[in-house]
């Protein structure tokens, strides 16, 4: 009887760390000697209704090591949403390669469609072990504790932070920089993580979707901290939102441009940062008299794709959870799950790969904790000293005088 | 007699380096013991017209280092542009003072305050020693080969590309990335320095403000490489402008804001980048009858202030440009220069820390040779390998399949 084939995929958006969950599954798919062919899906989803895979079978440590390091994701990624007459297709092409394992690495919404592909294949009797890597720099997985690609988008945000706030010292003024995070505000919450203490470091300001945005109340705050401080750096959550629910962007942009799961495009645009420095230039220049020095940047894709800035941490756990997928997934106990990082209880920051169902993650949302918030407007010591600095890792030294 | 004091000052943009030529004035100061005091201007300009200096006369060696290596201008940036009666007012702060060498590192604008204030010292008989130190991450003064904060720049862009295309790669549509660069291409050019030989890496298509920016050439470039690749990175400097030399940002900005300068505000928006995207969506979309995926990002500051990328061959340059002022002020064979910084002849890299006149400097714009520029929307080979490779230093790996 044939060993039958391994199929590993990688969806949504890239991370810097999501091709180690890929190599940590192809290394202990290839020492368990428990398969005949490791397959790539070439654009995930999309390459596999297409029979289009690249094989991984023999590939080298040395390769496998490189493309481990690689940001983004390797195998190319996709963003359909499989319906039913979709997954049937792949079905056919698991059938014609005789695929009996597939992983696939993923947000919510990659989670969801692997969980669709395990109920089919439940249903239709094919026997097939279907396991979701976990994956996302929102860090909105539930269960989870955090997801690989976070730390290393959180690293660059904070890196990004203690230097934008050196410069916002240096030419002072108001400043803005867009973070994503559709619904989820921990990779903006990250944004604070290198400041200092009683060194009146930005960012002073931080705007989560997880709080009702007021233009009112924003504008307020920005005058607060501007009259202390003389200068005012500001992280702001791409998803940010009114108390209906709007998002802000969409009440700017007469078009708005939806994708295959509905999301209006967030990113890959300035709009946003460009309408909230309008806003106060117009707004708090009018009422402080002046002409204010207001400048917005948005960090786009940077955030998950940057070569060279990673978190060692997240490197690691992205690895061990790509090894661990493999793992449940040859032990035959379930016919699917997805992997969970939860963090153990005690003093040391230490992580659990759990395996939990794909039930448990798929399509939900996990949001930044409320204890965390401060006035709307900032973030606690205790998230980044408890929860956020050991994602992370170690962060660069900035001095001054 | 009493020794005097010296007055060092960091003006306009922050550059990941330009705390390096500032501490490497002090050592060579401290070392001299020929000054009295060592003082920073707070703020430049602006600061000392107020008296308002920071005592660096007896910093440690460890304190400095670590100001060294912190991104953005560690006393405070000003844009001012020093007119005669604000010369006057510098003088008198340092009459005051006490102040007999006077460093000031900056790009082409500083240069040219810097030029103004050592003319006026010697119109007035006032014992002043005025040292221009070369900064910039555009990369625009002539004379030099290159300029301290440039190739950290170049580092960040590079890196960013190399992620950015595999991302590219990953999700493939249009992407634009809008890079600092208001004259000249230089750190535009640096995009293309991670790309590997034969592997259809991007950027794509690269759009420097020494070449004319023609709407309808940018739509048929896209075109020609969307349909050979499925896909098109593209590095656009912030500064393009048409024929007529009217900047493309200017086109869509009902109000365009300017500095003291005149200087109209490119960086700090994501206008330019999203008023492409929409001209690609458009224009091409409409041509090739579909919906195309485009995408804009803006660096921004991030290109000059991002925290823990740097170039180890630009911070020791900029150092030793820091060190070389000091010396050269101290010998005292003349009362202002500024240092250059030029290749030596031959095989290998090696720089000269070169005296020139400040008037050969102050207020000129470097451009990048247009022999390096290919079509009008690439850069050669030769460009990356034997000018920008050995001053950006070591890039990190990328892998593909």
């Amino acid at each position: 009887m044939s060993l039958g084939n391994a199929v590993i995929g990688q969806s949504g958006g890239p991370t810097a760390v999501i091709n180690q969950s890929l190599v940590g599954a192809v290394e202990a798919l290839q020492a368990s000697g428990r398969v005949n062919k490791i397959l790539g899906a070439h654009h995930a989803v999309s390459g596999i209704v297409q029979d289009d895979y690249i094989d991984l079978t023999d590939r080298t440590p040395d390769f496998l090591e490189r493309i481990a390091n690689t940001p983004s994701s390797a195998l190319g990624s996709s963003r359909d949403k499989p319906d039913a007459a979709y997954c049937k297709r792949i079905f056919e092409s698991f059938a014609r390669q005789d695929v009996r394992y597939f992983f696939y690495a993923g947000g919510n919404d990659s989670s969801d469609t692997c969980r669709i592909i395990a109920e089919m294949a439940a249903d239709s009797g094919y026997d097939l072990t279907a396991y979701h890597i976990p994956k996302t720099i929102d860090n909105d997985l539930v269960v989870n504790d955090h997801t690989p690609g976070f730390g290393s988008a959180a690293k660059f945000v904070a890196q990004a932070f203690m230097g934008d706030d050196r410069d916002n010292a240096a030419l002072p003024g108001i400043k803005i920089n867009i973070l994503m995070g559709r619904h989820a505000g921990f990779l903006t919450a990250a944004a604070g993580l290198g400041r200092r203490q009683g060194k009146n470091d930005g960012p002073h300001l931080i705007y989560v979707p997880e709080v009702a945005f007021d233009e009112d109340t924003f504008i307020n705050d920005i005058e607060r901290v501007y009259k202390e401080h003389g200068r005012c750096l500001i992280a702001v959550s791409e998803g940010i939102h009114d108390k209906d629910g709007n998002a802000i962007i969409t009440k700017l942009m007469d078009e708005v441009e939806k994708d295959d799961h509905g999301n209006v495009q967030l990113s890959g645009t300035g709009a946003l940062g460009d309408l909230l420095a309008d806003l106060v230039k117009d707004k708090l220049g009018s009422r402080l008299g002046q002409k204010l020095r207001v400048r917005a940047d948005t960090y786009g894709y940077l955030q998950r794709s940057f070569a060279g800035v990673a978190s060692e941490v997240d490197q690691h756990e992205a690895r061990q959870c790509g090894r661990v997928a493999v793992e449940h997934a040859l032990k035959g106990e379930h016919k699917s799950g997805s992997i969970a990082m939860v963090r153990k209880p005690g003093g040391g920051y230490d992580i659990d790969y759990k395996r939990i169902e794909i039930s448990d993650v798929a399509a939900k949302t996990q949001h930044l904790d409320l204890k965390y918030i401060v006035d709307g407007c900032d973030i606690t010591p205790a998230f980044y000293s408890d929860y956020l600095a050991p994602i992370v890792g170690d962060l660069p030294v900035v001095e001054s005088f």
